[in-house]
């Protein structure tokens, strides 16, 4: 399926049995790729955030385990390096258990890769009807090419609605602390040739008072059972504020990101990352208490729709019954 | 009334003709006075941020016009001028036109950064009441000593409760774009002593939803008739996030603030700010478009209490009886 609408660098290769990774930590200055020589440099790799965003973790991680296999290491402890590299993205486990469970391990990561970017130009096509002419969207962090492969999650139906002609503008969150959106959401679509513009993640609910922005788009880290969306710190007060200002808010994602054994999003450990993210790069009073959460939930109350690779959503009893392991898939 | 809590370095000195002012966009890192020798460079400093905070900026521009009338200047220019310098501070224009009607430059310009400092303690007088044994309180942006006077405005309460032993802590919204948070109200409230944590902006919601926020306190550059409050950029989402979560939300500020001839804070026009501000800290796309409000509005209807010098007030029109021209003092 699909011919490509966009032609970036991709976030990862492999070929004959050597993996790279391109480290997203110096975009937009650099296009860098780092040769990753085992499952525990991957694993490192995605602790670091070289590489980033749920479903690319999960594909690293099965390359991840693809490079183990190859060396001959012990697969279980591979593996069990690998799912604790990030606690909440359920991509990671799920591409490490089906890499455990395969035979050919260069093939099964190189089908986890092919079969994310189909799932990509799926949700593309669930979701591109939404982006009118004329509208402006406002995204948050990098649910974007760099963090999925091909067309990305959240990005999907914007790169194929650029590609149909749609006009459209982009407001991007800034997304504190590791600034996703201004390094790599900001990058990708300015890239790809979009109406862009950044924002410090607090103004978003200003912009939404003054009637400048017609819809939020997102992705996520996790989906659970109930509709809750797991994403970006910053998310919740997005969706917040879209309700407040009956801005309809959109989370799109594939259906591996689905969780159906977490009943509810509160039920998610939130990691809490390095202080130094914070405080790193700016100016603040040393060695302040900082505390950084990583992730946080969208109540599925505060979701307009759930765009999958699987449809558009509109009810979380639709979207358990679509994704659930075992339904019929329309792709 | 009132001995001093707090001994903290002033936002500016006043000596013998002189005017300096503490240049704080070189805090934490630096406690630098700048000679201002003139109302030209009191309106720069004013325009570029070396001094901010409504009250502050209102009592920077008085010993500005106090310079111009000492060096002979035309007042009316001068005031034109210092008025020009920030949109959106009410007690700029206040402060100025005060002045134009004194016959003693220097003592008027001495009388209002009293009454200021007295405002600030009765705002704490009004506040302290709510901050309560082992509460966390948010707060965004700086309404503190060295946005105003003395105590300040939003931690007026804060600092009458510390210096009468109630253990409480603090988590402070770093504030992007210019950081205020992390810069300034981090600075001050540690050196205080306070238990302190700071935060980015967008992390706030969810420590909402975690039940870790038990208030939120800002202060107001300028609170319109029917009681909405314009303040620094983000306040607006926390206000709203608040109202999700069920946290109580307060704003407070000096009878000054008040502004009974505009009616909803939607008629006020907020200051766009230079891209720089976003952009030139952080890695993102060369020459990428920005909007940068510096300001936005939290309507009325999501304000719990008004603190102010003449009591806390819980209700719009309230605040119009007591804050309005000619309404009887209560200090």
């Amino acid at each position: 399926m699909a011919a490509q609408v966009v032609t970036l660098p991709p976030s990862m290769r492999w070929q004959d049995g050597r993996f790279w990774l391109l480290d997203q930590r110096r975009l937009p200055g650099e296009v860098v790729y780092e040769e990753q020589a085992s499952a525990a440099a991957v694993a490192q790799a995605i602790a670091n955030m070289t590489v980033r965003g749920a479903p690319a973790i999960g594909i690293a991680a099965a390359y991840g385990m693809a490079l183990a296999t190859g060396a001959g290491e012990d697969r279980e402890r591979a593996a069990a390096t690998l799912i604790a590299a990030r606690p909440t993205a359920v991509n990671l486990a799920w591409a490490v258990k089906r890499m455990l469970a395969a035979a050919d391990a260069v093939a099964e990561a190189q089908a986890i890769h092919r079969e994310d970017a189909q799932m990509c130009q799926a949700i593309g096509a669930s979701g591109v009807q939404l982006i009118r002419e004329g509208c402006t969207v406002l995204t948050h962090c990098n649910a974007g090419a760099l963090a999925v492969s091909a067309l990305g999650t959240a990005t999907a139906p914007l790169y194929l609605a650029h590609a149909a002609g749609t006009g459209f503008s982009v407001f991007v969150n800034e997304t504190r602390p590791a600034l996703q959106g201004a390094r790599l959401t900001a990058w990708e679509l300015t890239q790809a040739g979009m109406d862009v513009t950044l924002i410090c993640d607090s103004a978003a609910a200003h912009l939404m008072a003054q009637g400048e922005i017609d819809m939020a788009l997102v992705g996520a880290d996790r989906v659970t059972a109930n509709g809750d969306a797991v994403n970006k710190i910053g998310t919740r007060g997005v969706a917040i504020a879209c309700r407040y200002h009956d801005v309809p808010f959109y989370v799109a994602f594939p259906a591996s990101t689905f969780d159906p054994e977490t009943a509810h999003g509160n039920d998610v450990v939130i990691e809490e990352r390095d202080s130094a993210e914070v405080t790193g790069s700016i100016p603040t009073v040393p060695g302040i208490r900082v505390r950084n959460p990583a992730f946080d939930v969208v109540p599925a109350e505060l979701v307009t729709g759930w765009i999958t690779d699987r449809g558009l959503m509109t009810c979380p009893g639709e979207l358990a019954a679509a994704l659930q392991p075992g339904a019929a898939r329309c792709m």
